[in-house]
């Protein structure tokens, strides 16, 4: 007689192992927070738990969004206004906007204020299945602040049902001290604030922008070899506006992921399968900023890199808090399979955090997270434009709603 | 001293009166059913009724949902999924796909199934403040479905708090048993359909599907002249893959819209302006398609044409169940201004459904339809993507929760 905690019966499972694997009529069980039992109904041992009746319901892991800069202060609403009214990039780089603007309303927020302003957007995400959710540092640009970010981020994870993994992207911006001094800056990153964040407990992995409008391959390698002399796995915003050898350079870090990758060549793409780096494809940008490149999503699959898809929700280029659309976007616009962008938010996701033994599938010993769905096929997932089927979340073997209200 | 039911106070209007027009930290009144005052809080009279506090949040009108099929049975994920999975159209089609499958799902379900089906849809969009919604018939293409589908439509407006408006589109496309003998089947939508449907009370407008792949011009013109004669005004899906001169015919028939629009011409602007015809802009089906052909938005500014934005929710080009989503759309691929989003989900969506004098801007005399947003200005409803920050709906004066709850 299993002596389960609570058996989820009456459901199809989307296990995820090993990439997209299906058992209809299932029952999965859950034993002190973790995964202990799943399999077709039909082998089903005596038990003498808890049952839910799952009403015929699809049950996939808990969705995993692995690139957000979810936590930040105000938005770019004015902006994006007055865009559309004819202002240019320039008329708003002098009104102060751009990026900048976003430094100044998060370095100006209090905790709770950050808080505050970051919690709707995660609940978003939650609605739709999510249990597991990388936030990034990176609108602070000094020591005080990026802590203040990462200190909020891991609020998140205690204040909503949701698994929260850190990451430090002091190398976001230059912020406006060390104008015309990004070496400084760099040192800054490398020897005063990273130590002090790791020390701390705040940073789970370490990130950075390559790019000509951020920085250098050179830079971003000093931030790296900072990040593994603190035994921190490292990601790399890569390839997203040229290319800039981004990804070769994570994947010989052995990274846990390069995330963009609209200019990814042939060689960036052979260094991530050989270091097992994934690819995370990040749509909503792509949309938000009309880009025509999209990223080599056949020569990655060919090669065997994992995709991973995520919302890269923030201010600037893609102010998205639903992974269900990137992952409609991601088939739509760029032609990955429904199979793919599931495997995209749970299997691959997981990896891209270097979380691929805790959550990401349905095994046995994983973390109990799961979401349940009124759907007909796990394809459905992808193909709809804006309509959440979720009808409950279990997130470490506690069930929610899955709408969490929020106390205003 | 005032005899209003209620009063909602500490808020931001939108009103859309003649447009995008503010009323900041304002009052609207409510009595029996209809708006009763509304202004600068400043300036608002005595009354000793009950009062609702705001909070400061923004009050829009309703939104309406000018163009949707959301009343329609089973999906098209299964096709979806096959084409991503490198099946052609063509297989698709010999495999029984396209707007057949929806046909024959619609026709084979009972009128209590294709509520069932319809109704989470419908809730998904309620959940964002839409408080009238269009519904076109066509997958029936029978007068026995088309009627079932009409009843249904109503009875979607009789069991969830939205006003519906109907219409028939029995010219959608060509039912199996009219191979061959389209004008056949146009007699039999001009003599025997329209005549049952109208006489049941079951129409509000009528609309065709004027394509190459659809009904000629003449077609739909002899559809025109029997909603003519019945009464009726008309609407159509015009200049969506070719120009067919649609919309010039619509127009001279003084009809409330024209619908998708890619291949407006000149001619059909003109035609538009000069009849007084909404151009209903449709996003869902341009991006879900990969269209690369905008409609003409910049000339039909020009032109004064008034802008309507909906979902044209349906299985087969536009699975979308989201109007927030449909006006970031049109904002970031088609640079329609944040106001102009706003106006194409109210004023100029209302008037695309002759019912301008009931809803769509807040004006004394209008129905109560407004909802509650948790904004810092109005454009953040057009900037977010998959963000819903509704905080309350009321509808013909009667408040409710944003997220209506289904039974099971
Ligand atoms: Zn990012
Ligand atoms: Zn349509």
């Amino acid at each position: 007689m299993q002596n389960w905690d609570v058996l989820y019966t009456n459901v199809h499972l989307a296990t995820m192992a090993d990439g997209y694997c299906e058992i209809l009529d299932g029952a999965i069980a859950v034993k002190d927070g973790r995964i202990a039992w799943l399999g077709p109904r039909a082998e089903l041992p005596a038990s003498a738990c808890r049952v839910v009746d799952g009403a015929g319901c699809w049950l996939t892991p808990g969705l995993i969004d692995c690139h957000s800069h979810i936590v930040h202060a105000g938005n770019r609403s004015d902006e994006f206004e007055a865009r559309l009214n004819g202002a240019t990039y320039e008329d708003i780089s002098k009104a102060g906007g751009g990026i900048m603007s976003t430094v100044r309303a998060t370095r100006a927020a209090s905790d709770a204020e950050l808080l505050r302003q970051s919690l709707p957007r995660v609940a978003s995400l939650l609605a739709e299945g999510v249990t597991t959710l990388e936030i990034k540092s990176g609108y602070g640009l000094s020591l005080e602040s990026e802590e203040k970010m990462l200190r909020v981020a891991r609020r998140v994870g205690q204040v909503l049902p949701v698994t929260v993994a850190t990451t430090f992207l002091g190398a976001h911006a230059l912020p406006p001290e060390y104008a015309g001094r990004a070496d400084d800056y760099i040192d800054a990153v490398c020897e005063q604030m990273l130590p002090a964040l790791a020390g701390a407990g705040l940073v789970d992995a370490v990130d950075a922008f390559c790019e000509r409008i951020g920085f250098s391959a050179a830079q971003t390698e000093r931030v790296f070899r900072a990040a593994r002399a603190h035994g921190l796995p490292v990601k790399l915003h890569a390839e997203q506006l040229s290319d800039q050898g981004g990804s070769e350079l994570v994947a010989r870090y052995d990274g846990l992921s390069a995330d963009h990758l609209e200019y990814l060549t042939p060689a960036g793409i052979a260094a991530m399968a050989r270091h097992g780096s994934v690819a995370v494809l990040l749509p909503g940008a792509y949309y938000f900023l009309r880009d025509t490149q999209p990223p080599p999503v056949a020569a990655l699959r060919a090669a065997g890199v994992p995709m991973a898809v995520a919302t890269d929700c923030n201010p600037g280029t893609s102010p998205m808090t639903s992974l269900l659309l990137a992952m409609n976007m991601v088939c739509t616009l760029w032609r990955l399979t429904p199979q793919e962008a599931l495997a995209g938010c749970t299997l691959h996701a997981a990896r891209a955090l270097g979380l691929q033994e805790q959550v990401g599938s349905l095994a046995v010993g994983k973390r109990a997270d799961f979401a349940l769905w009124r759907i007909a096929r796990p394809a459905d997932l992808s193909y709809a434009i804006g309509f959440n089927p979720c009808c409950g979340v279990v997130n470490g073997g506690v069930w929610r709603a899955p709408v969490v209200s929020l106390p205003l």
